[in-house]
């Protein structure tokens, strides 16, 4: 019993919390009760003996057309209701027909309820009438049950007329309730999903691009993401959501077309589709998040100190992302058009400037041990040309010393303190470092003149390694283009925002807001 | 009149191809209606006179718990028993009580409603709480009619026991009917499901592969695919399904686990969750497919040229992942273990190919233009080393004559038959040929030995124009990266199917598969 107790205290307090993070869930519980309570005594006033009889009907619409969000209880009441009125339309002109029959009016009525049970079952389960689904199910179980009251007592007409009119009641009641105290609209949840998304979204770019830079790794990746469950890593959950959220935004849309004008959204014919829309487009560009997320899930990896080349740029690109979609994200919530059109200016001159590094420094990117071609090059500076290219580099230096980025590779260098004296291609062999393992480095550096004379007589092993360090410095390729490939959906989404904002006339900013 | 006509036979048409497409459906209808008449049947028999009073409830129970599947007619049934049950139960103690209140009764059964209403719906909202949602529903119906239909008539106990046996009638009827006949099963829906998103991700990844080496590109990338709505492009609808699958799979498994062993999963407690799961580890193969077809998608193209000289090797790794893929597929669909555990060797060893290839070639994925470091020695042979450069090319020609993609390469220098004599390193500068325009090739062999002169009084136009360039190349970078990246995650896959396949006790595989 006292583990009664306690779990019975361990549920209070979960449904107090859940009462607290959405109080609409008890307002709504609350009306349910109130709704329910109207028309009990409704029937408990009992005006005419039929109120009474036909009582459960009211009951039943109540609590069946009761749903959490207006458009819900709206689109159920419509099916309900329409359902009913056609089933008794239907049953009426049978029940004549059955009486013309005579004898068989029995064999009659049944032969009728099993074709209208499979005509309708049948209907039901056509794809496009998904929606209609609650209605068909009305309508067979009107169908049935005047058909058969209304042989026992004889009174097909009273039967559908009484239990249309509680019905009716029920309907009403449970539509007032719900319409008149506290409304819940799906068409605010709608709103306030894409709006949310598009922090999540957010959130998990800056998460993503954060975490290459400072090289975060999974130890190991957790089996939720590899099977694509709910977990709560932020990065992953934010895109996951806002990925996961078709089916929720379908039902949304579905309810929220039937909602009548109301609140910030008073306009007939609503655009709720462009909200689906939007978040289409946002979802496009998720994918890419999720690509990005890839590859820090990836087992290959870029080395800390080639990323850090592109840090800047990379950060640069990645905040500035994550804030148009933020700006967005705001926007659609306070149902604000663009101040102007450059919103997309600053990521664009990011991402440019990203890749204008990745042009600069694409050798950083690729392995060029075993290149067919490129490799002469370096291979003839071993033997003759060194001190001319170091000089070289010198003087580069020298006109380009504002880079940072040069600083950052030539300190890398010296911090590994190498005794061998590295020729300025280092750049292209310090994929080495990817491994970590200071043997392979060495190993590395052992068998390096072994392959300069030729390629034939290569340890398969040490092939297999360089190999790994060519695609894991191609793994940086990858997040940066991805990181581009992002940007470059930032338009299509601002396209649909556009589209949207145009559509449900949102409000002109303030002026303020242009000035600063 | 005419135009209606022609829409029913319009109707009549689809409705034939509907049912011949999935005759499941047609069976199912007819189920339907083979209850409802069973049912109404009888009633008309009547055995005694409360059967016709209450013969709603079997009509409503029977139209209400017969869904398409085993599974979710049991849940439901199950539901509507427990909340039926403990409501009836609830209802009569209450009555109890309400008759000691004497005058106050009403009031008394008015505020139980109104708190059981809230109670009921509150814990009804409860994430947790989802599967049992109509169970609540039917409480809350149960002990509203019970209180109110008792209070009138003073007969609890035989409104909630006559109410009780008459939805036990129907339920009944409405399991017998589809249980025994025909059953649908929503284990094998869901365990085609999966097998069926396997087809579609092979599909996609082949369509993806060969797509990109063929140089698909899309004229206007379709709105519907930019806001990730469905369309009917091949490529993308085959992962499409595979990731939109989340909700109909969760859906299925609510149901399947409620279903008894059969047919081919004879087992208590079968694994429906491991399928599941599969499924989570298919999609998150599915995401990298569906970032291949981002690359197909994205503005920024790689040259053809480039792309033909990885074209094997991709080629390899598209038809034997997609091998694996419908491998695997297959394997679930006929419940059969994995032969052995090569089943990935070749894809591998595919992989490895092409990362062996990409190491060797990887110039070919960067633009050296404006290399800080690597821009020199080019220089230098432009001034004194171009016959030097040639003549080692040749010489490496010779050695490496097997390799076809070198042929390839200079074939394409041929039939482009350009005036000016090209160095080697033409690999780096092809992808001009990205561009399209020969006024933008032009133009660039123009500038090209202003830029080998001075950085800094460079055209910005034309810088953009190479930067542009280069990210064309990386982008090839990236689908292949991403390609093995794909590839990586199989692992993941055949480890989640050999989880599925132990748990599920599949069938070891047929002696003769293992020989061929």
């Amino acid at each position: 019993i006292r583990e009664l107790w306690k779990k019975a205290q361990d549920m209070a307090v979960a449904g107090w919390e859940l009462g607290r993070s959405d109080p609409r869930k008890v307002v709504f519980a609350a009306k349910m009760g109130l709704a329910l309570t109207l028309v009990s005594l409704l029937i408990f006033l009992e005006p005419t003996k039929d109120v009474g009889r036909y009582a459960v009907w009211a009951i039943l619409t109540v609590v069946v057309v009761f749903e959490f969000s207006i458009g819900a209880t709206l689109s159920k009441g419509m099916n309900r209701g329409i359902g009913t009125l056609s089933a008794g339309g239907l049953a009426l002109g049978f029940a004549e027909l059955s009486t013309l029959t005579g004898e068989w009016e029995e064999v009659f009525i049944i032969i009728g309820i099993f074709i209208m049970g499979f005509v309708a079952t049948f209907l039901r389960l056509y794809p496009t009438m998904k929606p209609y689904d609650y209605g068909f199910r009305v309508f067979l179980l009107t169908f049935c049950f005047i058909m058969v009251s209304g042989y026992r007592t004889r009174e097909f007409v009273t039967t559908a007329v009484n239990r249309f009119l509680l019905i009716a009641l029920g309907a009403g009641v449970g539509l007032g309730v719900n319409l008149c105290i506290y409304p819940i609209w799906a068409g605010e949840d709608l709103h306030n999903l894409v709006a949310k998304n598009f922090m999540g979204v957010a959130k998990s770019l800056e998460g993503c691009v954060n975490g290459y830079l400072q090289c975060v790794e999974y130890e190991r990746v957790p089996s939720k993401i590899l099977t694509y469950q709910a977990s709560d890593d932020p990065l992953y959950s934010g895109y996951r959501s806002a990925v996961e959220s078709t089916s929720q935004e379908d039902a949304l849309l579905s309810f929220a077309i039937w909602e009548p004008p109301h609140g910030p959204y008073r306009m007939l014919k609503y655009p709720w589709k462009s909200y689906v829309k939007l978040s289409g487009a946002l979802r496009h560009c998720a994918f890419m998040v999720m690509a990005l997320h890839g590859c820090i899930l990836s087992e290959i990896q870029a080395s800390p100190e080639r990323r850090h080349v592109f840090s800047n740029e990379m950060q640069r690109v990645g905040s500035e992302g994550a804030k148009v979609l933020r700006e967005l994200g705001n926007k659609v919530k306070t149902l604000t058009k663009l101040s102007s059109s450059t919103i997309l200016f600053e990521v664009h001159q990011a991402a440019e400037e990203l890749q204008r590094k990745i042009d600069r420094r694409s050798y950083l990117l690729v392995n060029s041990q075993h290149w067919e071609i490129g490799k002469r090059p370096e291979g003839i500076e071993h033997l003759n040309g060194v001190n001319i290219m170091d000089g070289g580099d010198n003087k580069r230096l020298s006109t380009k010393s504002l880079s940072e980025t040069v600083i950052d590779l030539r300190s890398i260098q010296l911090s590994k303190s190498w005794d061998v004296r590295t020729p300025v291609y280092t750049g292209f062999d310090s994929s080495a470092l990817a491994i970590g393992s200071p043997e392979a480095l060495l190993k590395k550096q052992i068998s390096w003149p072994a392959r300069q004379i030729s390629i034939l007589d290569e340890v398969p092993d040490e092939e297999e390694l360089s190999t790994y360090e060519s695609a894991s410095a191609l793994s940086l390729a990858t997040f940066t283009s991805l990181l581009i490939e992002f940007v470059a959906r930032l338009q299509n989404l601002v396209d649909a925002f556009e589209e949207l904002s145009e559509k449900a006339k949102f409000k002109e900013p303030a002026q303020e807001l242009t000035v600063e």
